[in-house]
């Protein structure tokens, strides 16, 4: 019998065994779905920091790094783009390698470095996700990145969809999990309604960035699976 | 406008204003459900500490204290009684101070106890504390104890309820508060069945006190509000 879990926020995480399970970094307003979608256009691979100093120190590095870095909404002067799911098309991202800095994701991630594996899931590559996942021999730990270590809405939701898509009776779920899965099967006939009324979204949508709250609720546009190698998020190849 | 939040597991607070709020400490399977038994049969106070050593150290104070420890489901040799609710009638309690040792329950108090107040509720008396919350002009924040710093269902879902009960234009919710209500809604047609599939209840019945369980889901059968005056709990008296 294999956990299923989810660790709602990462200020939950050292309650978990994170060195025994297979990890997925959860942050759906938007880090992980520009992730997914990056690495689905062809990004070479996809470097998350925390600071946008550590991001700048790549500029020096080539023509092929394009640097990503966004504050409060607003791209941050001198760098190429933001967070914005739209800046990352095959277009801008082929074969370059982004270095992205994010609070809420990074800090999600920096926190798992001991699973057996990091993963990246978003509603974009949900199927193929949960396909692979479902395959898996190992705990599964659902990390949510919340907002400044405080539970979200939309993070918990998506991990309720892939708890609905994988679980089998070979899975302990904990009570996170159980309602995770409850409230996405609340949300599920309209995403974005069901999501309007978090305080994310609200936040969101005074920055004016209502079109990439859209795009993140796509369903199943992508297919790749970004992985962790390293430093770099770069596609899974089985 | 005032905040109306839950903090979903005592490892959450550091994330809350907890000085300018209501704070209600919510630990269904038992705690707060014999805490709130126990004041409604008339025991003078009921003192909540975390160790049994700390419990058993008011064994000299006099007859009039009753001890109160219990260890996986087990009455500790030597204590008055344990947790369950069904200790707490008025036989055993009325006039009597009760020394209660938990675990998660006392967590959670502690962690809150620069809180403007701090009253204790459970589904024994949801409609009393939510007419009680209902007219107050501060913050309130409702603290599940979780289950060893762990997200739990059923504690989740109490607060669901008085969510329910209380919201009004004048709240603000955060993201946890409408998951809580959300979850409530689901729950409330038959909070047994709903609860049944938590991961506590499935330990609870291997302890063996399923009708401990039972007792903890009847819903407004006491009017009390038990609330903090120094390092006790006593009755409100409005």
């Amino acid at each position: 019998m294999n956990q299923l879990e989810v660790c709602l926020t990462p200020a939950l995480l050292p309650m978990y065994n994170v060195e025994s399970s297979i990890v997925v970094i959860i942050d759906i307003f938007r880090a992980t779905s520009s992730i997914c979608y990056g690495i689905e256009n062809g990004a070479e691979a996809i470097i998350p920091v925390s600071q946008v100093e550590e991001c700048a120190a790549y500029r020096d590095k080539g023509l092929n790094y394009l640097l990503a870095a966004e504050r409060n909404g607003e791209v941050v002067i001198g760098f190429d783009f933001g967070n914005s799911p739209f800046a990352y098309t095959a277009e801008k991202v082929k074969d370059k390698t982004v270095v992205l800095t994010t609070t809420n994701g990074t800090h999600a991630l920096h926190l798992s470095l001991k699973a057996k594996k990091i993963v990246v899931g978003s509603f974009l590559n949900l199927s193929a996700l949960s396909e692979w996942l479902k395959v898996q021999n190992d705990d599964i730990l659902l990390v949510c990145a919340g907002w400044k270590n405080k539970f979200n809405l939309e993070d918990t939701v998506f991990a309720g969809a892939v708890i609905s898509k994988i679980k089998s009776s070979k899975h302990k779920l904990d009570d996170s999990a159980i309602a995770a899965e409850d409230l996405y099967e609340l949300a599920k006939p309209d995403l974005a309604a069901y999501l309007s009324k978090t305080s994310h979204s609200e936040r969101l949508k005074k920055l004016g960035i209502e079109k990439d709250i859209a795009f993140c609720l796509n369903v199943d546009i992508t297919t790749s699976i970004p992985v962790l190698k390293g430093d770099r998020l770069v596609k899974m190849t089985c």
